[in-house]
């Protein structure tokens, strides 16, 4: 990962280069979508992410691709990562990445493709001339699901993000995970120690947590266990 | 993290933004406290840390605060974690934040309140008006422990981190931890391979190491266990 | 590490700082050594390289050096850390560091000492007068490894990483690490989910990997096992 942050500083100096997608549950492009959907609204507008969740790396039918939406740009694989933000931020205009740099190697595009396309974009370059090819997003936004009742990251603290909107539901809902039953609140300090919860996340996700423990163990959970949500 | 460091270096520009506190022992606010107190020394005069450990988020009475000491700023919660920088630089000026912006989650104050009133105190903004209300610090001086027999910090390494200040102590002095007795020495490169001793850390605190090992393992220490130190 | 960051971003304003080394094998300045030469090849000419691999801090005859090679600058410790940039990119010039900083501590040279000179010649200073004593480099280049048959570096997926240039082989060679027999794919798009490959990876490097799985846990393999290559 620094080696790709080391060529974004240099060859896009100024540009304040955050590491965001470090920790992605690996090879999960669905989990990987809705992750970069839900977290990406801190960011200003015009922010350039370099996406990258593999498996695909090095496969020649894998496009590489610029995506801007109404309020960011995303350079990355064709392989779904893109699909929600997509669907959320509704497509501006979409390139297949025609460029490709003297040395690609077979396993590291991050830093060999997508972060010299990302500070070419970021230095203000249009993307024009025979590097980059328009083309129509390969999905229908209506193909794209809404939402994912899978839990789609688990944080250090062992708390469950899943992939669903909080806006939609309340506190009455009542979640379920590996059959155990799981009640709203609204803040963990509202929560006794040790007692499990959901609650409406920082990135407006539902999410599972253990008021100062540890939901991962508590409810032997995993990424892509499904919850259901009852009302 | 990563939203609160891009916060930050949108909203500041050209300040540098180092991800200081990223690892501190979850929700245990007295060793943040000691942490804080010993890892800030390398920072230059004015420096501004956004300081944040839970629990508490969420909890109303919880108070926003920012401190001024005579080195430095550090923007957090009223919960104990500024209390050993406060007693340790004195207290320059104390404010309870009274702004809250217009999306305020109920469980990332870091991103959402801490770090864009960092921002604006690294663009050097003055806290005044309506947003600031200046207070006395919630204790008095005397009443903040000097030091902490306690664990405070486990390293990669496994090295045991104390928040006890080196520099009252001496060569002849022993340590005790979980019942086994642990002797000084200076240097990891004075102690054969795999042999446990304690030494002034680079931040000042006693610390216990195993050289070329690890020390928690050695030990069975945690987080919390509390030595003793023997004349 | 994020004092030594602070220190840097301090110093030398301006200057991408890169936390490169955070996860070398704790100790091991042998594999340090060949991952230094096969990382820094993404950076530009003339970067500020600070290395620091234990053991020998606070060790008086550890010598702190700098070394200008025909591409980079390293700040580091001379005990073998640099042997391989040193042989890979030929020595330009060499110099023993006699500045002390007014503070030492004893474990923490990398923030103290190395970053500050670090942060010099960053800034453009000139390595004359009494702080700085040209020497020759301490080895033969010819007396260098070329290549490290050991597990230098093990990653977050758990890929194994080699210090074999992967140039000097092809697809035909078959290598053998504790037992087990690993065969060559060019990417990991062309594998099985499950299967053991060994292939050139991002640096030039042969590494093994499990095509969406771990082979550190497959193999049972840890940093210094050593792999044979057969014909």
């Amino acid at each position: 990962m620094w080696e790709m942050r080391a060529q974004l500083a240099v060859l896009a100096p100024g540009v304040p280069v955050i590491e965001l997608f470090a920790d992605v549950p690996s090879y999960q492009t669905g989990a990987g979508s809705f992750l970069l959907a839900a977290y990406n609204r801190s960011f200003p507008n015009d922010s350039v992410f370099v996406c990258v969740v593999d498996p695909g790396v090095g496969d020649e039918t894998r496009r590489p691709v610029v995506l801007k939406t109404g309020a960011h740009w995303y350079v990355g694989p064709e392989n779904g990562l893109l699909d929600v933000v997509a669907r959320n931020e509704s497509v501006a205009a979409y390139w297949e990445i025609l460029w490709r740099p003297t040395q690609l190697s077979d396993s590291f595009h991050g830093r060999d493709l997508f972060a010299p396309v990302a500070a070419r974009i970021a230095n203000g370059d249009m993307l024009t001339g025979g590097d980059f090819k328009q083309r129509d997003y390969p999905l229908a936004m209506a193909d794209i699901a809404r939402e994912s009742y899978e839990i789609i990251y688990i944080d250090h603290f062992g708390n469950l993000v899943t992939g669903i909107c909080a806006d939609d539901f309340s506190a009455d809902n009542i979640v379920k995970l590996n059959g155990q039953v799981v009640v709203y609140a609204r803040t963990f300090s509202s929560v006794p120690k040790g007692e499990c919860f959901w609650y409406k996340n920082a990135s407006g996700l539902i999410e599972i947590a253990v008021s100062q423990g540890d939901a991962r163990q508590r409810l032997k959970a995993g990424v892509g266990d499904v919850i259901s949500l009852l009302a």
